[in-house]
């Protein structure tokens, strides 16, 4: 389906106030296109979502390499407290982008909706979205809408993809983390799991604990720029499910080194380790949608940890650790209490539905 | 989720005979990643996947526009005569990208999984998927699996979005229509929709009837290297959602003309036009999967159907109708028995779940 507006005179206007998704929503023919026309693309209205076709037909720059992510949002409940299923899912696909350096240009965006939801969350979520896509200036250029039937989906799930721009010669990527370098975080982790769980067990703190949802893509431009010789940053990665932890453990599987952290200098706020105590979680396992860990060259830590730390973004800017020689790619942690274990990936279910 | 062979030690194979999706294929742990590595990574390996971080970093050609379209596929049930699942979702994403006239290069699969569906049965179809994009040329370049609980999916629902390059010049979509110009479709239409409809009513007919779902980027390309100017070919849409009829009511409404069709010259397999008469359904707003509209100016429509018919995908290919000028840009049609109808929108459900 394209999502373009077509001008049709339908009978009347859908009601977002009271309305509700049905199955004619989604068989392609004048109820499809009203709410289309209506919704979407009234939301994310842009020159190139205006051309009325299934693919979008967009400026490339010449000489960049193309840089491609896609993410499934599924995440339950659908607002939480910092965002929503909207804006996370346009946040989520832009880091993906930008953790390869690259510039996020495009955005596509498919929802699988569910009979019976109700339009007006609907209206929030896709103005959320457009709001997102807005605010870090990557057109949602293309999309699709499906309709399942009551009982075969849950609301909505957003699959976006985004591309990007990576200059030629940049190779930041999970493989890239030699013995020697230095781990640094871009702030607190934890916040994004633990506002979902809080709300789903109904749990309330005395300070409220908001996602970490955000668009990270300046900051990584931020501190692309602020490195003489771009190289020296190896590894760019954001830390959603399965948190710090695993994420860490990926990295130290693809480069085939192993890592030491510091228990005392990872940031966590005082009320998300409060409420991962009350909920059994660790936050290190707990999922971050606003936080990036940049593994670099131990020569430019000081640089980027300065320009990381200028930027609203990454003010809370910590380095948490250094890539050591391994034939286990363990990852490892000097705990606060002088001991030393093993960070293992996170083997079984800890958080369903996180993103 | 990076989809990329982490190489790690898992305790035991999965079992993808007896075994199901459960909650923690879906945590970004461990089970996540072995599922991963064992089944969407050995069966879409390719270079680019094999980078295993969140976003490909992709060769792209210089001074080419770039082409965006992504597709949610939601088809019930999963495996239908002639397909299933995995394979549409590849040529449904293909043709979208092909319908500007730019060459597909590259994929992105996000895949939502139901808790408790069997690991056999989702093996089927990411083979299946993975067969179809080696057959098109076209990697899987990253992807994303996401599950859900039991009952808040169905099975898996698959969106994929591609990308690809169009050359400088060329102007293909649904706003070039002009009065005057010639409407092909590339063969017979319907089967898509009735093949899916004949089984979920349990209806058996004499001839079977099987998915045309193909992958028609090839066809393209030879239509336009058929022509010495390509930009006489002014539409190419694949009519999917809500068939032949709403495909050219939409392209009616964006290039503000009006179209008359030919009944007789509408290509409708036998058994297609039976099975459609027991299911109380019309050929003409039957999804298709494999055929395409080409709208082009009348010098060359004689050039471009011979092109069309010389392609395998294309053999079936007719001259159905006319550009017209009309206000109200309606869609009519000569009937077999000499009078003259609207063909109008497709105005409720007629086929939910059908791509």
């Amino acid at each position: 389906m394209t999502m373009t507006t077509r001008k049709k005179n339908y009978l009347r206007p859908i009601d977002f106030k009271h309305g509700h998704i049905d199955m004619t929503h989604g068989a392609g023919g004048r109820a499809a296109a009203q709410l289309v026309d209506e919704l979407f693309a009234r939301a994310f209205d842009n020159e190139y979502l205006r051309q009325g076709h299934d693919g979008a037909l967009l400026p490339f720059p010449t000489g960049g390499r193309l840089v491609m992510a896609t993410d499934g949002h599924v995440i339950s409940p659908l607002f939480f407290p910092g965002g929503d299923i909207g804006c996370l899912s346009v946040h989520g696909t832009v880091n993906d982008v930008a953790m390869s350096g690259a510039r996020p240009l495009y955005l596509a965006a498919s929802f699988i909706l569910e009979e019976g939801f109700a339009l007006a969350d609907l209206k929030r979520i896709v103005e959320s979205m457009a709001a997102a896509a807005r605010d870090a200036g990557v057109p949602i250029v293309t999309g699709d809408t499906k309709v399942v039937e009551k009982g075969k989906g849950d609301g909505v799930f957003i699959s976006t993809t985004g591309v990007g721009v990576a200059p030629e010669g940049l190779c930041i990527d999970g493989r890239q983390a030699r013995a020697g370098d230095v781990i640094l975080v871009s702030g607190t982790v934890g916040e994004h799991g633990v506002a979902v769980m809080s709300l789903r067990e109904s749990l309330e703190f005395e300070t409220a604990i908001v996602s970490d949802t955000a668009a990270l893509h300046t900051l990584v431009q931020a501190m692309l720029q602020a490195l003489p010789d771009p190289t020296a940053l190896h590894v760019l990665r954001d830390p959603t499910r399965g948190g710090l932890a695993t994420t860490l453990n990926e990295i130290a599987t693809q480069s085939q080194v192993g890592m030491v952290i510091e228990e005392a200098l990872i940031p966590v706020l005082p009320q998300v380790e409060a409420a991962c105590e009350l909920l059994g979680l660790d936050p290190l396992y707990v999922a971050n949608e606003g936080k990036l860990i940049a593994i670099c060259a131990p020569e430019v830590a000081d640089t980027l940890l300065a320009a990381m730390r200028a930027h609203p973004l990454g003010s809370g800017a910590q380095r948490i650790g250094t890539v050591t020689q391994d034939a286990h790619h363990f990852v490892q942690m000097n705990t606060r209490f002088g001991g030393r274990r093993v960070v293992d990936w996170l083997s079984g279910e800890q958080l369903p539905r996180i993103c």
